[in-house]
């Protein structure tokens, strides 16, 4: 009720405790995991939030089930469509089908295997296209049209915002119960639902703490785009192994909240990425995909900034091929 | 307060209680984990608890810490000695560091090597013995004499059970605080101190509950025993991947405590294990060692027994080298 700095942004703390309580029982209250141990080798204290434990096996399924939640009766009975590289497309399958509902998903046909046939089992009709020769939103909006089904946007949606801002909500709240202060928390990110979702949280909740994003080396144009003021576009033909983290530009909706919250934006390659997934592995006895463990890789890299401090990592999500896990922990 | 129907046991739930006050804010709470999909998959409900994430990457922290506490100051200071291929060995030198005591390690030379260097980090020395020549007892008895250090039991003391035994009394909490009546508890089992702490905290609080320990296939002495009413050894040379479980034969505190609360006894082969460990990395997005994962093993090949019941794991631990668990998710 008392006004916040960030009062006349397009999603609020309100929105966000909202969407927890949609989301309370659906779900995971994903632990702040810690390895005591790993503080002092490294010199600061590092929390890991572990989404990959969420349902789903990212967040993703936060802002999809908020989103679907709030459609009008006649537009459950027509279904939902969204287009996606593999989590969120599942995000969007389990939460329809826990609202009964239909949902057809749009993805690259070189997503990994994992995520293709996980989306499939959770009844959802998956249609794949082409990355490089074809337009994923034009196909989508083909279904939309054609069914009158509803579009559930990847992130440049206040309500996808506000559901994946639950995790930064859990973050301040375990913070908060464990009676720790948190200097900086890093979010990966794609389009910016996450870390922007977070950073109303957060900003809200624990106004001392640094928020910065995290994204693939050559995919960091929220990093850009906040140093310059405008948003910024990856050049044509950029690669990562992080599948989850593709998206050309910040979003429209999530790149003004990033601009007034963010403290800045990091940026990691494969190889560091791969060696903050091992470091999970052995020390966190957790499963992080390479789009999930770019914050972790960050943190990693920024051990100078961060000496003394405490810092939570989001690992996004877990969905990763054995094969690119086998390979990643073996660098 | 009330008499309990195993008043008569050498472990009892006050005990176990007593040791999750020591541990607090020691040990972790782990989670007990659970994939929505998976369990439609199944035709059963499984819930994990997660011990990878406990401190050490096992449960062995739990019995260690609540064990050490309570020596008396004197033996404080003389260090404390302890056997161990490994997940013991890093609950007891990380529990010592805690406390500001010295720990020894006698540790076979064939442990893995990750188990060895983590033992090294919490400051402990290690001495190593060859499994097949020497008697590591013998050694570990001659470094406590020497150095009038307390040998760390690895199950067979009171202690040790009742610290184990937090693990069954955070499930017992933890599904009553989600509303799950749990029909059965699967443990693994080494000498016994896990299973038999969980059976003595479960048996009290959640008495419906069956309890069953799990062993691999050629380490099944305690269903053996269990079947046979009297403690029965593993032939020599019996070999499996689950370093963890290579006891030889349950304990003389623990036997007579399974034989009073435990329902039977599973075990899985290595192949089964494998899966397991598969099946956490894809679903549950958890990594866990081959003798961590025989709970599993086992409840996975009990389908049809649990067909439509409530069924938790317990996934004991998580220090796997990346080599081997790259080859058991790659079978």
């Amino acid at each position: 009720m008392t006004s916040s700095p960030a009062s006349d942004l397009p999603v609020s703390l309100a929105d966000v405790r909202a969407a927890a309580e949609r989301l309370r029982g659906k779900a995971v209250r994903t632990p702040l995991l810690e390895v005591a141990a790993l503080d002092q080798e490294l010199g600061f204290r590092l929390l890991v939030k572990a989404e990959p434990l969420q349902r789903t096996g990212s967040f993703k399924f936060r802002g999809a089930y908020n989103t679907i939640a709030q459609l009008a009766p006649a537009a459950r009975q027509k279904g939902v469509v969204a287009f996606s590289s593999g989590n969120h497309a599942q995000g969007v399958a389990a939460a329809a089908k826990l609202l009964d509902m239909h949902a057809t998903i749009v993805m690259p046909s070189d997503a990994p295997l994992t995520k293709r046939e996980r989306t499939k089992s959770y009844g959802a009709d998956v249609v794949l296209y082409d990355r490089d020769r074809e337009d994923r939103e034009a196909i989508a909006r083909r279904i939309a049209d054609e069914r009158g089904a509803t579009t559930v946007k990847p992130f440049d949606d206040p309500r996808v915002i506000a559901g994946q801002g639950t995790a930064g909500l859990e973050i301040a709240e375990q913070a908060a119960e464990a009676g720790i202060e948190l200097d900086a928390v890093i979010v990966n990110c794609s389009g910016g639902g996450l870390v922007t979702g977070c950073a109303v949280a957060l900003a809200a909740l624990s106004p001392k703490t640094e928020i910065y994003s995290s994204e693939p080396a050559e995919y960091d144009d929220m990093a850009r785009s906040l140093a310059a003021g405008t948003r910024q576009s990856n050049p044509p033909g950029s690669r990562s192994f992080c599948d989850a983290l593709m998206s050309t530009t910040p979003g429209e909706i999530t790149f003004p909240i990033a601009r007034r919250l963010l403290a800045g934006g990091f940026s990691a390659d494969d190889a560091a990425v791969a060696k903050a997934m091992a470091l999970a592995f052995d020390r966190f006895k957790l499963v992080i995909e390479p789009g999930g463990a770019v914050a972790l890789a960050c943190a990693l890299q920024q051990r100078d900034r961060f000496r003394g401090r405490t810092v939570v990592a989001v690992a996004s999500g877990g969905n990763v091929d054995r094969a690119t896990f086998a390979k990643a922990i073996a660098a």
